[in-house]
């Protein structure tokens, strides 16, 4: 609990039922309707770093200004249980004049310390014809928008810097894999890696939360990303740079194979081993998000189990020995 | 059974055996090996546009000339019975100066009359935007390698001329299911029956039958084909020519969803009619091309049935009503 | 809107949260429960020819008469949001004395128009045993009942008239297939496209929605229907009029292997042409019904795509170019 | 190992290679084929109750009369290996003017045991529809067929009796079951049990091993058992007998359910406690002897484990404790 | 509806909608939670050994004591139908002090005689080995928690004595089939099929309702129990005691394939006759649990169906002939 | 090619066809029959510790010795083809007074090396208790089985040494990932990457290549590994050393659910982190040693792709950029 100007900052994740506070929050979406009987609410789904909730706002409740996704309010409310779920009564509700940034989950790192990762891991890079490429497909515009992306709509790093994150990750779990075998072309990889999942940057956009384009419902970020190389590397070539034929179509295969399966959405499989390790790194390091924040979500009730998880079809263990 | 110059050209598929014969056939393959008592044998593999048949040659056969797939030979042989397959056991062998082409499998209908067909679908697409893109995806560079294309590997229309025979067959479908339901978008629709195997051109080489090519082991005919699209519509943008960004999407939506299944790997399920149809229409051209195929290769052993096929998991019933 | 005697007529699917109306509407289904403070509250599903809405009628609004399923009545509402969905507060309801017909949802085509479409299918059929067959099967208590069915309980053509209108345009993409390849037995085809759903006169009831009869439930429109057909053929035998035996296995096939595979519970997958096309044709009917059907109930909430549809696992794309 | 005449009959399951033997066995298969070099071979089938067996017949061997496929012969051969199974080369055969039905596998009980143990069955059931329906559906014509009939072409039950072998162990095994558990229908559920195969009399038809019939391919044992049913209770009706709604649902249920899933081929699944007790006692018998057919087989090569089974994926453990 | 002192004791399964009553029942669950508009309510979840139902106490309900899991009272309440389901309004409600047990849900037939049974059972083993490892296992200790135990969280035999009574039904239903077949070893298989849920004893833990143990959850009652049975093996041969080799192979074979296939969570398919058995029997013990207690619980709505279950994935036919 | 002794060793994975050689071998396998026309040949599996190729031994071959697995032989041969396989003619044969280690194929790295590194892992172990359990589980009878054993009976690493070369691989990568994130427990998850094929020693025996033992088909490694790791466990409490209750958990389901699905034989999924990754890492080594394989054994036809693999359902790329 910080102290912020006027404010008290209560974490969201750290609200009990019973109690009433004081904090900042972001609003995340926003849901006018009425009651049987004819009242109006607003169901306000409200967020900071630690997490998000849902606020149900009367009438009654003393509102100054507009309420709209992506606004930041001061918010008097009273925690209750509703359906088995925390819910928020809002009691007062303050519009603020504040950035939206603060309040959104982010990566564990800094966005300065992850871009310095990522610079050094591109640097890492000696095949000439991959150096190049890195840098026309991370060009200044595309690398703004690189730093700012979501990994995922909901499963993992969904958020702004996710996707960096998220990259970097994959990439150097790659780069430990390509230390322990021999004949692993470790540029080749590396580059798969970083560029695995540049297609989501068309794939997704963000309001204060993902959502997918409609190019991205259409196409999926699998097609977009290779078209998307595809195109850098016809550039290179109109300017008269090389580009192995058989370089071209192995990254292309990383890309395209990344998922592991036909049943999860890559067209082809996994064909050689670089394929195959940047499919088991991508995927380890999705479901490692998953596994640890389910124990950081954990309320608690049950000292070894989460609840029952229908997308994974299990219960979490989130004891820790 | 009809006269060509010196030879009675007998076809294959009216082959029967305990006789012998004279005719002339194209090699489509050629194996060289070693008897376990030490002699050497050529197993060919010929063919003409009516079936395909293995010939043993041994030692004891006159053979004059090079024996090379690709090649026409003239060839004297006896029909027998192997692993209750037949077999032609070669009695004398004379290298031919003729094309390949008349002895390969091909269209039911003439190249010429299909070009036709192809040429009058093209002028029936009214959008500009379409029009005018699929003259650039139907250049005439691509033109000739589309006309000679095969469709697939095995499974059907596995000849020169297969790709065009079954891009408007799926074509001429689709238009018919326009006409039956209101609110198809039929320019859209047809357009992406033309297209939907453009990727196959990368995905496939013709020696005398289809191969993979690595590009096309390495990604597919989905990406390719998209890609290619794409690289169109990019030269119509560069060049100041508009092409509505929806229209972009939804056509290669067409192409990236025309398998309908991510088993089937599509990596997007086919969201809107027309991307349903093709689909649909798509599978349905390939699947009657196999069950008429099963019935022109019936050996008639059976009044009902054909042997049992692996790959569909199914005998076929043969008899006509 | 259109004006019907004292009422204005508001059609259901253009109603919008936030007005008061007046319409006329049939009583879909009605269920009387008590909230958890003792009042009674009567929740009624109403629908007119375009759609359906829950009504929710508290002890105070005014009901001169008995609220029934099947009723038509005159209705004074508000419209307004609960949990995302449309529903109405009834005001006041009035009992009319009006036949249900005019308020349920209806094929695009009048009854009479499906008719003659049917009369003249059957009339095209040249084959003399599937002739007679056929007026057999559709003879004239059969027939009546046949055009007033539906063709499921849920997914498509839901309503009275919908096995109709259904098993015409079935048959009519059949007619269509036929012409474009050589080899098919239209006659055969289509008589198993009309009788294909056959089975579905004894698998559903209509109250005013369609409802799986117990018969329905333990055996299923397949088994039911070819069971009508065989009895049909059976009748003509012990009349003396001949039916070739392989035309009775072929035309049983059809209706028996019509789903396509064994998880969709044909017994025995599609094993000549016809039935391969019968199948297909089925499936597509019933498919580009669901994806116009979404378009139509779209709420225009999205420009581009519908909600997430979990029996499909997608989001239907819902634009139109 | 018996003396028959002037043979000394060797059970072919006693065989072992290395060895010259006389013996009687039946003729089950005729293949004529040419080597590769010319010479004409037979490859005859040959099999006694006990197993079967190839036999080459090269054309120095002497043979007095026709060989074909339910003929009885006398063999003088040698036994020896061939791409690692038994094989035997005919030396001397003579046609001999026996009856084929000793000479083919049968039940363990015999004929005689199996149809007083039918009919004990038969008169076992009380409820009177159900003892009429199975007189009219087991008449003498029926049962003269069900006597002889096979249980499937391959898995299990494949000879002369095996249907109603296989029919009465279901029946059986049923039996005990409903005297565990309070509230079955025991003449249902015996009823279902007796004529869940019934289908298959006109699914298979017998030559010396059990084929498919082209109406068995097309329409299969569920289908075709359920409409022979429902025709026996059809008859029943015109003659003014009663045969109540539900029972004759239930009935027909047991048979159109009894393959327990759709993707093995019920159309539906089973619906209530008799259905599945059907289903399960069919599968566990079929089951049961496959798992001591396997031990029989056996060549004891290993001693615990059979040889690799593609059809169930496994090795089965023949060791008996 | 019987009298136990003050009370009239009104079953749950008899209660209907609309009526007032007084009755005794266990308290199953609670959770305590606030109404939006800030009022408590107390959700109960009360059940006798007939069935359960929801109670909802407000804050004007009388309460003297304290109300908690396992908790017997006395309840005076309206039966009322919220969202389709029966629910009670507490009026007034006693803390009893009465045992939990009598309001438990329990086997049909007694404990005593269900150890009765238990005991004949062991004794009618005649293997030496598995007489004395019957006797380990089932130790003192262990007997009285394999007495009270519960035979799954939800799916059947979920309540006190539920794990007795199903090992016994499978045992039973074993022995019957072993006396069908020759060759069935009987002891082990009874051996087996009193053992095979033996490891559900760390698996689960008791409150009023089974629970899964972290164990439980981590392990499964399949490792749980083959290691119980290997330990007690290896007890015996510390002591000196033989058991041969093969036959405690194939003992634990049985209990870790019971589950019959990988994906039902075996790591081993069942490899011989008796291991198939008791996988088979199992199944059907608990299907016909799961049908029968449809029929129990189905509220009569409907004269044929029960509602939809989306665990089976089907309705249930609760009609009885 | 290397000159040991009076032979010129030629590695089998460098011969090529219509060539004559010398060269020491180990036979792997014998395979004695008789062709059709009654002549005796032998068919061997030899091998070195390249690769390993088919041998055939006519009659007139010289043979001084007796042939068997297992023995090391001199042999003068032909190189010829046979079924599109490469395959030797015996010319002479003589048995050999060596070891059979050397003709093995075998880990990259050395034994010695492997021990070490296997010696320093279990040193890098911290906790306590896994380090005690770690000393137990691997005694030094344990040890010298441990450093013999194979991975696997075909997929990968199945040589002596396999099991220690890869259980120390999966502990590497682990180790690795360990680094990458927060919160994991690297003692445990080290401890459970080099048990977790523990379960192997027993599920296999070598011959001179693996074979199942009995118990290894009947329970599997994963029941087998969990069992002896277990009874470790109890040893060390029976001696009054503490074990903590959750850490037995967790380490024992590392080892029964590393095989990630309950499809591919876990009887649980992986419900924690460590959990996973062990999954992930055990399934990355085994696969990238698939992938590395078929780089080496291509014999280099098709410049990029290997054949086609039936178990993986893929050609591999070969080609290395």
């Amino acid at each position: 609990m910080e102290k912020k100007g006027p404010y008290t900052v209560r974490e969201l994740k750290n609200l009990s039922p019973g109690t009433q506070f004081w904090g900042k929050y972001l609003i995340l979406g926003k849901n006018l309707r009425k009651t049987r009987d004819g009242r109006e609410i607003i169901d306000l789904r409200i967020g900071d770093s630690t997490g998000e909730i849902y606020s149900i706002v009367w009438e009654s409740c003393t509102v100054n200004g507009q309420l709209e996704a992506g606004v930041v309010i001061g918010l008097l409310g009273d925690i209750g249980t509703y359906n088995q779920r925390l819910q928020v009564t809002a009691k007062r509700i303050k519009i603020l004049e504040e950035e939206a940034g603060p309040y959104l989950k982010k990566p564990q790192a800094s966005l300065e310390e992850l871009i310095g990762m990522f610079e050094q891991m591109l640097q890492s890079i000696a095949d000439p014809y991959l150096k190049e490429l890195l840098q026309r497909v991370f060009n200044p515009e595309t690398r703004t928008r690189f730093f700012q992306a979501p990994a995922a709509k909901k499963i993992h790093h969904n958020y702004y810097g996710g996707l960096l994150e998220h990259s970097l990750s994959v990439a150097g779990l790659c780069n430990k894999v390509a230390d322990t075998y021999p004949d692993i072309n470790r540029d080749l990889l590396l580059s798969g890696a970083l560029m695995h999942d540049i297609g989501k940057l068309a794939e997704y956009e963000m309001d204060v939360a993902p959502n997918y384009t409609p190019e991205g419902r259409l196409l999926g970020h699998i097609v977009l990303g290779s078209e998307l190389v595809a195109d850098k590397i016809k550039d290179m070539k109109k300017e008269g740079i090389e580009f192995p034929q058989e370089l071209e179509w192995m990254l292309k295969h990383l890309l395209v194979s990344h998922h592991g399966s036909l049943e999860f959405g890559s067209p082809v499989l996994p064909l050689f081993t670089e394929a195959y390790i940047l499919y088991a790194m991508d995927n380890l390091d999705a479901r490692i998000y998953v596994f640890q924040n389910k124990i950081e979500e954990d309320d608690g009730d049950d000292k070894y189990f989460s609840k029952y998880d229908s997308f994974y079809g299990q219960h979490f263990f989130t004891y820790r020995y």
